[in-house]
């Protein structure tokens, strides 16, 4: 393909998806298609001979488009926001169309200093000292990982050099509570703790953490010959937006050695407004901390940012140090690639700095203000409206909630409420998310698409309202 | 931003990534800013109000151009080619745009099934049999660590579900060769295995694996009681793109049940060329497989394609399954959440896909077999040059050499190897990378740019002998 060629081809296929963000609003939120519809509508087969671009942008509605769930969608509810603001897709459209491949600083000293630059820009505006240093990982998964493979690092003295968890003398164990988020514990499992040495702190009426029965269970299993490592504690968790103390659970970190993660993969965003800081209060005691630029704030995906105190701890137990990749720099430069799992990087800092830069602080700062108006407005109608209950504290942009009726016993409510959600996820108009919730389905109500607007949460209350009826 | 404004900066921002494709030959190939200056230059703190896209976009030029070295150059010859080919960038512009986010299958059913369908026309492509089933990781450094994580798991009879490494009576031992690649090293230590547990096979005279030296360390590990778990075997080193013996491995680990992880991340691509497949006969032997479209074959970084035979036994090391994620679909279709660390996953099959459509099978394979005929090319050239040596067989792009002229020490031909090399580099004329091969410098070339024709290769060549002369 031709630079001009891959002109003519990108002015077509901006064009399509600046259509397809325009009409977004009239397609039905989520996908209906049946398992292995759209597999069987493709040719088996890759083509041998080279085929045109129309024919590709043909397929694109024919085939292709039927098959999307709409996240970007006005009345997208479910999960947590999955935001890919315009700004950043054309940031990350340079990041391919410049194809630039982070092995070493040297390899694209541009690459590496955008992103130490918009780790820090992002420090700034969540509020967060100069204690911090940040890189770009892919996901909270990844992120929460790697935390944990710096926790088990430094409580075992290293001891991937030597015989590695292997070899320890007794186990190391790592606190977290039911709420947190499902990665936490694959995290755990995967830096080979064993699910035997996660433990579950007991929660608050709240869903929080109680830091009172963390500092029980740590001084029970160091009375046993355990060995505290780690606790993973969630500023606004995935099932209701609950926020662990912070603070408190700092505190008995110190007190113990205990490496404390703070996942506020979602909650984190709305860090940049500093009436919502009071969520995590203590997090500069933390050693770790993940969010997800690629939820609410609009990064598209894959953008998570992940902090540490000491980074050089972090580069101690991700690094490696081939010839083949040593520079004349490196004393001197931040080689991310000992920062995470990848060697190869992309240049993600473009899809911040666009969003950044074409939003400002303010713009940011004025959508989510206006989410989390729409949340508590959305909050007062359920709250006044009968036989409709929330769940938990509304602090962010999810309400929990389920309908009722007084007739029914808690088995028939969760039929009830499988049903009611299907209605309204089926009918194409909106999306919601169902979940468990003190084993009984409940509905999450996850506002804050790019552009959801009042009358889009009006429209869900009403639907809601029909769907019960 | 509205679609409006999105179709013009986008069409601004295509004719930009056009424009740097179409005048990147006359660019100096490697970076020569100093650590830090692009930061230096850049605004320290984040923009309050929104700046308009023109601004960003005279600061490309301005401020970060500079700051990039140019892997997409066709005098780039440095570590493996790391394409991205117009074609693939235009598939992930769409990714970008569509903004769809896999968790589940339902969540972006086209996300899944054109996953399933890209890695399955790669299989047939590769030549593998059809009891291999794909997914698109991130890199191989991440594919790898989770097929160290299967073994372990399989190995350990899922110790992960009790007390993890920490618990197992014996340690497991992962072995692999000296010249495969540092995320090897860097997987086994975070997998918990302890630096103790990885052995290093010796090698033949070609870097290659000896088969008969892993039987050996295997039987003595088993008499001394403990677990050999798996091998790591690599087919095109990074350093000399030596062949690890695949089918001999196989029948090794088939004997004593470890698991096989075949490295291909470069040579992989070759694959799709019959010629080439001896290089890894024996493959259906093993358990696990990953190479990178990412380097060679020109799909935009990242897309790196792990294949398992046993996709139940990866599904359950790696799978979570909170209630939020549950859908009705689960049990008929695939969740890739569950096939590597993350839970959010892009739409990454797009960029195969219209790398392939848009190229075809026939397109791929004459670029790969150009490449292929200019490094025998230019191994001819260096070969019958006078004090010029190629150090490994010369099987793929990649050619090792060493300049020494016969007054000089063995000390001082390594002054001299990273002299000359400089001259090149710092030039800006073309990019080749330094490696060490037996405790001495050497010069990797390797070929296999997009644009890079014989001329480019030919005047890589002038360069080299006007730098020793
Ligand atoms: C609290 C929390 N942590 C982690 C994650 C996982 O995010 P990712 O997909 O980036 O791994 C989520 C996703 O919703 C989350 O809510
Ligand atoms: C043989 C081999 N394996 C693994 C890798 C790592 O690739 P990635 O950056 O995708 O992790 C490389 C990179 O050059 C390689 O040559």
């Amino acid at each position: 393909m031709t630079p001009d060629e891959f002109r003519r081809y990108g002015y077509a296929l901006v064009d399509y998806i600046a259509g397809y963000r325009a009409g977004i609003a009239d397609l039905p939120v989520w996908s209906t298609i049946q398992p292995g519809e759209l597999r069987a509508a493709l040719p088996s087969a890759p083509p041998t001979e080279a085929e045109p671009f129309a024919a590709l942008l043909a397929d694109l509605d024919r085939l292709i488009a039927p098959g999307l769930s709409h996240v970007q969608h006005p009345r997208f509810f479910g999960y947590f926001p999955a935001n890919a603001h315009l700004a950043s897709v054309l940031g990350d459209l340079l990041s391919s169309g410049w194809g630039q491949l982070g092995l070493n600083w040297a390899s694209s000293p541009a690459l590496t200093e955008l992103e130490e630059l918009m780790t820090d820009w992002m420090r700034q505006m969540l509020g967060l000292s100069a204690a911090w240093r940040g890189v770009i990982q892919d996901t909270a998964s990844t992120s929460t990982l790697v935390a944990l493979l710096c926790a088990r690092e430094r409580a075992s003295g290293h001891s991937q050099v030597r015989g590695g968890l292997q070899a320890e003398p007794a186990p190391l164990l790592v606190y977290t509570s039911s709420q947190s988020h499902s990665s936490v514990e694959k995290a755990a499992l995967l830096a080979g703790f064993g699910r035997e040495n996660v433990r579950l702190v007991d929660l608050d009426a709240n869903y929080a953490m109680r830091p009172d029965h963390l500092a029980q269970l740590i001084a029970a299993d160091l009375e046993a010959g355990r060995r505290p490592c780690a606790v993973v504690a969630t500023v606004g968790t995935t099932a209701t937006t609950a926020i662990d103390p912070i603070s408190d659970i700092a505190t008995i970190c110190a007190e113990y050695g205990l490496w404390l993660h703070v996942d506020t993969a979602l909650a984190g965003s709305a860090m940049i407004l500093p009436e919502c800081r009071w969520m995590w209060q203590g997090v500069e005691g933390a050693d770790s901390i993940v969010l997800n630029p690629h939820k609410w704030l609009g990064a598209v995906f894959d953008c998570s940012l992940f902090y540490v105190r000491d980074s050089d701890h972090l580069v101690r137990v991700m690094s490696t140090n081939p010839s083949y990749l040593r520079t004349a720099a490196d004393g001197q430069v931040t080689n991310y690639r000992d920062w995470g799992l990848p060697l190869g990087r992309r240049f993600r800092a473009l899809k911040l700095w666009f969003l950044i830069r074409l939003e400002g602080v303010a713009g940011l700062q004025a959508r989510l203000r206006r989410d989390l108006e729409n949340a508590q407005w959305l909050a007062s109608q359920i709250e006044t409206a009968t036989d409709w209950h929330i769940l938990a504290p509304v602090h962010l942009q999810t309400i929990c909630v389920r309908h009722t009726p007084p007739s029914l016993s808690a088995a028939e409510v969760d039929q009830h409420t499988l049903r009611w959600v299907d209605q309204i996820n089926t009918s194409g108009a909106a999306f919601v998310t169902p979940a468990m919730l003190d084993g009984h389905w409940m509905v999450r109500i996850s506002i804050g698409a790019l552009t959801t607007e009042r009358e889009d949460v009006a429209a869900l209350w009403s639907l809601m309202r029909e769907a019960v009826a």
